[in-house]
């Protein structure tokens, strides 16, 4: 199992939570998602770790910006 | 024809827009619901003036306040 935590800016509310939270809960593996919304983290748990240009994509799918 | 505009506060993002437009313009008689989200202002057109207590119970079953 791997976690890794990343920061995501743009969410502004439980909707954004939401849809980050879906997109990338969507990625292959990924085993839970828990967004803090007023620090931007998003720490994904995953059965293998994560490719950070998956969850890249997943985030900007999303609307939002990974920038760590 | 009836149209009238309340400010609507809470609201931070397009997903809140469509939070709100989607309450208020299941109100009867709603014909369009136009949100500017800087401001806060919600324009409702509607076939007949419509209650304000109806109106702010569609806002807070979306989740924000109706200030004005």
């Amino acid at each position: 199992m791997a976690q890794q935590t990343y920061t995501v800016t743009g969410m502004t509310c439980e909707h954004c939570v939401r849809s980050v939270t879906e997109e990338v809960g969507a990625l292959s593996g990924v085993t839970d998602v828990a967004v803090d919304l007023p620090t931007g983290e998003v720490t994904v748990t995953s059965d293998q770790e994560l490719g950070v240009d998956d969850v890249r994509a997943a985030v900007e799918e999303a609307g939002y910006k990974l920038t760590a």
